[in-house]
């Protein structure tokens, strides 16, 4: 038996869902993607592989060990986290996806983001850096004028510079219509800001010169809630042509993180110690539309660091499954033959089984929306639009299903280990610290629950989730030519129709019933959807694996397929029918969670 | 609103199942437990409760912050330690349940259970020693020879003494068939011992002054296997009429544990720097036999500790859900009112509802298991019996669900606090690292899952699961008297005989074909079985709950009881319809875990 190869992330799986899955190289046939041919997104893929196996992965632990931390005046990061990050600037990947235009190479994202997705399998603390950098600075080059641009855009494409999302304040947590951080008129677009922001990613530290916060505040007398939002960038050090000048953004502390500790959350002040002036970024008290484009950005980024994480604690599951003998088979009693390697055991192979259905099922959700977001940017007339709706649905899915089912994923690697899994002699409880915060990031579970159920099913008066079940449809009617799915497509179909049943019901409870009641299960209902678009695309990837396997080849390849095979197996056998449980509850007309009275919990 | 008063556990909800469930003072009409009326038990309590909030609870924070280390000669703990063993100790908790003639004080062990909970809740880092020392001291009583109990157990019941259980080796792991470790006879009932042992909790520590191993070694010439073990007592420093004797027992290290940081998992060489003297227990080669009465206790124990974290998280979410506001109510667009309390949000009223239902179900089902075993030791005839089979049947359960459920209800009081509960600010990223553990600790998961459907679903030719399911039945028809008990009843009796036509098929699947075939599904056999015994002990607790309502009660003790109709509506809503899934699956004939080859993992 052959160790594993992979130590973090399967190339040939990405490259089955680029070009097998999805005919990613096909993109070409638009203006925008021209080039980007099969040799071209292979070139592309081995260059991030190389450059994640050097500058990333080694450091991985390291990071953890010797965290970033806060010497009073300034955060200090990991002696490799510059060098890393300028490794992924230096391969172009923070501006990659932009036009010509804007210093891009107009890379379809569908590859962008199968990279960043082995830069986070590889080091998800060091990756977070420059793509963070990536959406603040694409938040400039959409929405910020000339001078903006000119100001900012090349430093933090060099990644000399680092972006940030500065969103959260203490009072207002999620609620951002809370934002109370001011900014009151200085002259030239200029604004002198006041507040505070917590839990700022990036918000400091010292593998780069500057740090150029992408913040939201209110300009003095704008209207209350989300309408009264600007957005403002913010630098660290304000950039003149005497070189940087302090702009007093003032680092309070840092959080004391369970994971991720060698990529910080800082507490930031603005102007407490001085002025502190900030660029409006297009037009006032648009702010929040503004940075949606960066808060979905973020979203699918979340997901694929969270599918990340679980691929690298996969990887590091199996290797330990195909090296450490112990026990033997249940019908074997005779002491005396020597233990079997524990990837022999039925429950271990099933832990295995559980991670690879979660990480692949998630990857194929994200790198679709990638896909859907390339026709929403370079397709034209409905393909474009449909691909825009899909994309806007599925983005609560893309983030939440791979932070939900990721946790869940690497416990389940944990425990293939046992109790070395539980030591730091293993990379495992690094990893399940670390994935933990992908579920809080970028917008809880609940509030993505909220999103999807109260916003995303009705966009487009519901064509949003029409073509989606399209899609659904779609792929249930090729699965069912083939005899090895075509069970599993009946099941999703079944589950698919489960679904529809219980849209209709919620919605028939919106119209009836206060939004209270209509949305008090939003988190259950994204569930639903999680799995349901897990089976999709486990069912898109089944018939993908026919194909291959129609060509009869031998050794890695013809596993690979069956291994594909036997994994959806495994999902439809194992992971959809948790639907079930959650199409009783979503059913039900019994209130729980309003009927609580807080008294009761006690 | 008023805060909620407890921190770390109720102590209503503890008299709510001693008292109103359970009939527990009835106990003291067996002669052994004579004098435990209900006084003796709320004294226990209360005296069990200061103890924990004197000793236990402020410490439980810094244990991991200044954590156990070792510092090339022993390990050092925290100095809280000391003082906390010792203050268990004094109050009689570790003997408390032996005989009176060896100085315990025939404490029912459902009130010892509730008192270990109480103090697990508190500190498990902490309460994890002493009863650590209680069950290797009880091994020594229940085996040992009146020699070594007059050598070992007073010193130990005094929590001068660790005591361990030092069964696992590098080479074994959970496989302890394939233990190594040699005893050579040394004369006067004394072995020489040589070997490894590793993850040996509490396995050295400066809060004591000796260490008394409970150790597995082969003696030269036995049977290989089980059958083959012996059981040892092995103390670090051998006693004798000049003192303490170094018996070198050598601390090779400690594991770098993600959670539980106070309480060491150590690496430990026996006899590699001189003579390591160990005392026979009992017969040669029944050690194995022996060491279950330990590992029983210690499963119910891991139980308690799983839940104990739970509940702690529990009430820290709830007192944040308290004080933070954040957002308003769906309906509410007004962005001028003032932010809600985070309980009142439906989703986090069901995060808590879904710890509540964890944590009270776990519980449950732990002091029932407690209340069979002092049947077991203090009841006649086919009482007694009845009730061990019934405790051995629900053993692994009782170890499972609450570790495994425990992990996850701990994630839900982190989520309930967002970014917050990520940071060392809170409490919760303790607790999410300490649970983790349980899951692993006193055999994985997957060990009891083959336990429960190998062995003791045919525990007395299937008369223990009988026996389960005529509680079960009881719990339904007295449910179904209530209207508003009656749906759930129903239910339980649904998912009742779906777990009863599941194992029926299981069987049949055991004699037509190989262990491999019948057992590869043994887990979420055993998930099934746990969430059905929960639902049991919830339909239990709201038979009881409705009696308590019967009395009009007003104030806090009427919101107790409707509290727990609440949570008992959220269990059967929301956590036992998860049985849909494993039904679906263990009834499935697909096999795919023992199909999947695996090159098809990669």
């Amino acid at each position: 038996m052959q160790l594993p190869k992979e130590s973090y992330a399967s190339q040939r799986n990405l490259r089955f869902l680029l070009f097998e899955v999805l005919d990613s190289p096909g993109l070409s046939a638009l203006s925008r993607f021209e080039g980007y041919d099969r040799e071209a997104f292979e070139l592309t893929l081995d260059a991030a592989k190389q450059l994640a196996d050097r500058y990333l992965f080694p450091y991985y632990r390291a990071m953890d060990k010797d965290k970033a931390y806060f010497d009073g005046e300034q955060v200090r990061v990991h002696p490799a986290m510059k060098p890393g990050i300028k490794a992924i600037a230096d391969g172009g990947w923070i501006s990659a996806p932009q036009p010509f235009s804007d210093g891009g190479q107009q890379m379809p994202l569908v590859l962008h983001n199968a990279g960043l997705f082995l830069f986070y399998a590889a080091n998800a603390n060091l990756a977070s850096h420059p793509f963070l950098t990536a959406g603040a600075a694409n938040l400039i080059r959409t929405f910020g004028s000339q001078d903006l641009k000119d100001l900012f855009l090349e430093r933090m494409y060099h990644g000399d510079w680092q972006g940030t999302m500065a969103l959260t304040e203490p009072q207002a947590g999620s609620s951002l219509s809370d934002i109370i951080s001011s900014a009151q008129p200085a002259g030239n677009d200029l604004y002198r800001i006041k507040g505070q922001k917590i839990y700022i990613s990036g918000g400091d530290h010292d593998a780069v010169e500057n740090v150029v916060h992408l913040l939201l505040a209110r300009i003095e007398g704008a209207p209350a809630g989300t309408k009264g939002i600007s957005l403002f960038v913010v630098p660290k050090f304000m950039p003149s042509a005497e070189g940087l000048k302090d702009n007093h953004v003032t680092t309070a502390g840092i959080y004391g993180k369970m994971g991720q500790k060698g990529y910080v959350a800082a507490h930031l002040m603005l102007g407490e110690q001085g002025d502190c002036l900030g660029y409006l970024v297009g037009e006032p008290n648009k702010g929040l539309s503004y940075m949606f484009q960066m808060m979905n950005e973020a979203r699918i980024g979340t997901g694929l660091m969270a599918t990340g994480s679980a691929s690298a604690a996969y990887y590091a599951s199996l290797k330990y499954a195909h090296e450490r003998s112990q026990g033997r088979h249940p019908s074997n009693k005779d002491h005396t033959q020597a233990p079997v390697l524990i990837i022999e055991h039925a429950d271990v192979r099933r832990m295995l089984l559980f991670q690879k259905a979660v990480i692949e099922g998630s990857l194929g959700i994200l790198l679709k929306c990638s896909y859907y977001a390339d026709l929403t940017h370079a397709a034209e007339g409905d393909r474009a639009i449909e691909a825009g709706y899909l994309l806007e649905l599925l983005t609560p899915v893309a983030k939440s299903y791979p932070a939900e089912m990721g946790i869940l994923s690497v416990s389940q690697g944990m425990q293939v280990l046992g109790g070395a899994g539980y030591t730091d002699d293993f990379p495992l409880e690094q990893y399940y610290r670390d994935i933990r915060v992908n579920a809080i990031y970028e917008g809880t579970t609940g509030i993505h629950g909220i999103d999807l159920l109260s916003r995303k099913i009705f966009l487009a008066e519901g064509k949003a989730v029409s073509l989606l079940m399209k899609e659904v449809k779609s792929a249930i009617d090729q699965g069912r030519s083939y005899p090895e799915l075509a069970p599993y497509a009946e099941m999703l179909a079944q589950r698919a129709a489960a679904l529809h049943q219980t849209t209709m019901k919620l919605i028939q409870t919106a119209m009836a019933e206060t939004p209270e009641v209509f949305l008090a299960d939003a988190t259950l209902y994204l569930e639903f959807m999680g799995h349901l678009a897990a089976g999709w695309v486990w069912m898109e990837q089944g018939i993908a694996a026919m194909k291959g396997l129609e060509k009869n080849l031998q050794g890695a390849e013809a596993q690979f397929y069956l291994g594909k095979i036997q994994t959806l197996r495994y999902f439809f056998e194992y992971e959809l029918p948790k639907t079930l449980a959650l199409e009783a509850r979503l059913n039900s007309a019994v209130r729980v969670t309003l009927e609580t009275k807080p008294e009761f919990l006690h």
